[in-house]
């Protein structure tokens, strides 16, 4: 069975805004929060349960990444608001794993939402993981769905590299987003392999299933596109707006992954259309089959009915047919069955359809 | 049937602009005003039947909503817009139900429109509500078509919760506009639980009748794309337009609501492109299964014809048939009868038609 | 015979800009001026033949409304643009009937072009007549094709009611819009009737001639949508451009028409769209129909060419054929064919063929 | 054979920018220069053949529009441009006839392409001829492919009419625009003359043949705007932008001149999906035919195949079949099959086959 | 095989930004750097094999065009990047070859990425590779994936022409970036000639073979479009932002390649509506020949199978047929047969079957 295109919101219509219901997936798992504080010379790694135990990094001169893994929780969310004095909306959004892309700027920090996204092999579908982040001036909170992510390597850098300890949180932001995006063309490889191996299959044997699965790849690619369009214009503002958030430096490397996007939107759009040709091509080749069968038939036919006429004519039972009774009677049918046929097959031959 | 897509507007073609004719259903229930009228310490609730005797909330310090229901009875708009001192088209827009989303700035107060919507899931058809808006500095009338709406979750929290009365007139033209909008999604998972289960049906046994429903759900997009567009637009100029009737608290709210709007119109647009693909695939499993069909038929055919004529030939009454007279020719014929069956067979299985 | 896509012109190619030359279709009718001079007071209404009648009116302080039936007369508009003073350009295009709806602000006033539009029951057409509005400042001409308009209600009100006549010309000019814009409330009324009687058609009993009406409605909805789109920036223009000519409160009137534009844009959209998938319905209830067409022949001859070839090889007319002398045989036979018979109905019931 | 979609270019590819080669059909005509020298009182009209001979045109009061017919000379091209001191991308442009429509200001010319369109009813084609207009002070250089344009009537008016003398160089730059599309109109009627017609054969008798023109249409319609398109933008700017070489007045008329090719680009979109909607309206009758055909092949078969194995029972030679023997078993057999008959065209009655 | 759609980026996912790896075909060839130094009289040529070779390059003050084959080496890119001191986004782009066009301004240099483009007459197929400039004060550096380009027709005119010599890196840039469009028209010419051809072919025997090659140009047009596109938006920011490296001469050249890109776009946009007609006409052409073989079963089928049952009802063996034993009976039944063939072609005549 296919994911849901809409996720249930189940008492959400018509509660307060702001209100705070967990949106999404169900999900028992214990919720743990794994931070990173450093500066240029230190860095701590070390994993906490509760938002109320953060509270003294928030004044800490030091950089600290809080990544929070399991957004299903409502009390931790709750918790988490009052220490940092998010928005209401804000933490009612974290909740909500089914939004789209977006960035909103609040009085001394910024919400980011992105989706992380991966290719099943198995059940040859995208899924999708909400990521939202709340950067404000030494701070960095990352909220996903459940545990695992894309940022290994983002960790090992800060771990070894001094360079980029240097740099603030912003760029620590950029980071993350640059891990989710460069993702993105992992997906669109495994994504554009299946399709042209099924391009192969249409040209050397399409069968039914060819069509469902060309079926099943627009509809991946309609759910790609709505997860990644909304990042264009995120990336922009992020990179264009003026916030004190976000350093000039920083604003170079937006521009890059910036640039990823559109590449990588690119790249959908001319999958989705290819997918239409595909489709197109299949339906002219089923046609072109069917041809060939009506061809068949219509040879078949057009040769035995008149011979079988011909020696219906013969099996009549009338006491006065006097062909019946010459010797040389049945050879010279035969003989004119057999001129009948080699006409019909030139005739065939001269409209091609032999 | 289905409803209609153009509301008959009787005689109000060539009417004076802002005459007073009820433009929609026929409708003859009585029309109720319910007014809520609070201050931060104090919440009443009544109803009235007139307009006129709303006159001394307008002037009172308490924030009154006045929610109408029924916009069918011209006296009572005429009354209510004498009392506000609405301008003429106000008051003509008040009766006609046939409007797209809109917002419209007037000297002191907004007037706002937007469509509640409903999935009937007797008839599978959306059934459409148009509200209106008026806000002015203390307070909000809401017109709606017949009792019975989206609000009670709003009402609900105004008795109970203080937090919401602290507010002003316009976070509550707010919650109600939140509230329809929640409601959209609550339509938009019934219609796609619809789709999807459309979307199975379509692999496992399409008949005609999965074609009509395709038919039916691309023209309710039709018609929701058609009531949600225009909101885009209108939460837009809303939150960015400068008017002292919206605070700044206000505006974060509505960028919220906007998001959700952008949020349902991705949703519809990726509903309608994936009914696209289904009949796309619908259409192609027609053609295959009358491959199919053809397949079988040119089979029959091309095995039965060439045997039939044999007999024919044998079944002919010439006296000079040497063959006739053999005792192996009986056998000998079955037998050349089975070659030929056995070739063909061979034959079509090496084109793939077996 | 369907309306011309595209008017003749004529000699009109390579003649100077500005060469008055009619338009259009061939008209012989006289030419009439209806003239409605009032002030707040008085309201005079008289006919006119020719323009120089009209000078006194022009330097008088009443606002003017004259109304010229017939814009083929190449000698009325020439002395009409002198009288008024008139680009050579806009003298040329009131004579030209084949327009883009459009404004122009020259110096002194401004030229409007509208359709009127009306759909003929007869021919299930859409008739277009184009209207001519000259808006100066106590003056306002209206040049159409024929006599017959939709203006008499508002006529009747500038007779009855005094509220209009306090009013300017520009506020004239917006009743004379809106009257054209409510009447394509009234076509789009007519045409959805239709559109929607088709789609009833469609389900119950799909001829080739349901087919025929498609294309004639996508060919229509063309044309209206050629004939409404440029009001839409028309009005937007009328609206927002600083002109002197136009006052603040016909602004808030004319944001009201343009509302009703766009509103009528969209449905002529949605009908379109309704259209295309009208027509994809209908093809496909052609290919379900073949299929029904084809699996009866199948069916018919998978079960008659085996039993007829069973026949025909007891009809051979050998020798030795034991079976032919067993008294049990011919029964036989029958039973053996109505066991195959049988066979194949019950394997077709499994392929849900029957 | 149609016209070439692309134009060669042969050596043009890595030249140096600037370089003079002509790019166009192979044309061996004698170049021409075609000179009308005027102003309020004189006209002189003469013929040149090497532009070094218009010297002293450029220096003289009057006003001097040389035509150049034949740009396929460079050294022609060589001796115009060092003699107006033209940019080496102008002297390049005059060469290439493959250009879009465009606008380029250069320091004290203004330098514009566009295309003359022609339907040839020969070939059913467009043919497309490349003007190029050098605008400056007193002096408007045109330059076409081959003698013979549109503007005899220009020139007929300059001869004869003192009001077009009074004007500038700029306006008269217009009416040669002006010319051009005017002759946009003419192919329209033209081309949609020609649509018509097509779509009344679609629905008397519609023919493979139908089918190739109905593409053919679609290609000269792909052609047709590409030519016209950009014209809009250019005579926008035209209009628009602040350059001393434009007067007010001929701002006027070129707003009229920009308002006709809105008018013929809307009229082009028509013709399209005019043109989109006959071909599926084509497909569909295609389809309803052979539906009828399938209908009376399956007719005939399933009332014949049941009857003709009645007559083969009755043909087989068993010994023992008793009915044989009864003199009214013929009639009785015959008298079933007519029943069988009767009860088939019946049933076909009921399923409307017949 | 056709080429890939999505370049394999390897261990780039989760590396940091600015990690130096190429992406691209695996290449094991030298790479070198070509170096032409230039000022008005003097003009060095020669190779070098490492970037820092370049230093003394830098500081004189003649202009330097450094051409580097191969962007496969990291060390050589990160060499070149110290030297220049590129910012490490430059340095990651210059290895990855599977980028969209696009510009960027950084600190004293731009930063130019396009495609060279190649039609593959031996598969059928555009070719790919990417060029890298960077242009700053008196440098310009060209990065290609492999040796041999297009720029051959620079070369010469570098080593010949005083003109060009004259001129400043950024005129040189545009030369590069000029030839390279230059060789797109070469590709769209060998491309429409092979669409036309296919046209033609179309037209007079298509074959499921057409329909491929129709696919497979259209995948190749959106490739192409894909490289195209952001072309234009890159040459009109380089031609209007304001950076003191392009000088105003060589922004009016710019926006004569930039009306080249415009053009080019343009006629792919033609192609691929083109490629889509064509495959509207294919699949109506298969549709018509189906038609004619139907017709041609249908009316085989239709005059034998009569006639076959009325010479099996005389084959019936019944005693009492009295016709059987009339002379006549056997040229009557013979006759009867004629007129009901003849009957047949009549009515198949007259609904234009025949
Ligand atoms: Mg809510
Ligand atoms: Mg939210
Ligand atoms: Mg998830
Ligand atoms: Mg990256
Ligand atoms: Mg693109
Ligand atoms: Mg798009
Ligand atoms: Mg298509
Ligand atoms: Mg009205
Ligand atoms: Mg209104
Ligand atoms: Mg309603
Ligand atoms: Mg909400
Ligand atoms: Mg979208
Ligand atoms: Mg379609
Ligand atoms: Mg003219
Ligand atoms: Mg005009
Ligand atoms: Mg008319
Ligand atoms: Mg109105
Ligand atoms: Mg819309
Ligand atoms: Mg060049
Ligand atoms: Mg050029
Ligand atoms: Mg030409
Ligand atoms: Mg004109
Ligand atoms: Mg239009
Ligand atoms: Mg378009
Ligand atoms: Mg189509
Ligand atoms: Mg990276
Ligand atoms: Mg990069
Ligand atoms: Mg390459
Ligand atoms: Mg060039
Ligand atoms: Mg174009
Ligand atoms: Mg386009």
């Amino acid at each position: 069975m296919a994911h849901k295109l809409v996720i249930k919101r189940g008492k959400k219509a018509g509660a307060a805004p702001g209100t705070l219901v967990h949106v999404g997936e169900h999900n028992n798992a214990e919720v743990t929060l794994q931070v990173i504080d450093y500066d240029q010379h230190h860095l701590r790694e070390f994993e906490l349960h509760h938002p109320d135990d953060c509270a003294d990094l928030l004044t800490s001169d030091s950089i600290s990444w809080i990544n929070l893994n399991g957004s299903h929780q409502v009390p931790i969310i709750e918790s988490l608001g009052k220490l940092l004095q998010l928005h209401p909306l804000v933490m009612e959004d974290l909740l909500n794993t089914d939004q789209r892309p977006k960035l909103e700027a609040y009085d001394g920090y910024l919400y980011i939402v992105v989706k992380m996204l991966q290719f099943c092999d198995k059940t040859q579908e995208i899924r999708t993981e909400q990521l939202s982040l709340i950067l404000s001036d030494r701070l960095l909170i990352s909220v996903q769905e459940h545990p695992g992510d894309v940022f290994n390597g983002v960790r090992e850098r800060l771990r070894n590299g001094r360079r980029q300890r240097l740099l603030q949180a912003d760029y620590l932001a950029y980071t993350l987003i640059d891990a989710v995006v460069d993702h993105y063309f992992l997906l669109l490889e495994s994504l554009s392999d299946q399709i042209e191996a099924l391009e192969g299959e249409l040209v050397t044997q399409p069968t039914p299933n060819t069509l469902s699965k060309i079926h099943h790849f627009k509809r991946e690619m309609l759910l790609l596109r709505k997860a990644v369009w909304p990042l264009r214009e995120l990336l922009s503002r992020l990179m264009r707006d003026e916030n004190p958030l976000i350093g000039d430096e920083t604003r170079l490397y937006l521009r890059d992954v910036y640039d990823h996007t559109i590449h990588i939107l690119d790249t959908i759009e001319t999958l989705r259309e290819l997918l239409v040709s595909m489709l197109d091509l299949y339906l002219s080749s089923i046609n072109n089959r069917m041809n060939d069968v009506m061809k068949t038939l219509t040879l078949i036919a057009t040769i035995f009915m008149p011979l079988t006429f011909i020696a219906g004519v013969y099996g009549m039972n009338f006491e006065f047919m006097p062909e019946l009774g010459y010797p040389w009677a049945y050879p010279a049918v035969i003989g004119f069955m057999l001129i009948v046929t080699l006409g019909l097959v030139l005739y065939f031959r001269r409209r091609h359809w032999l």
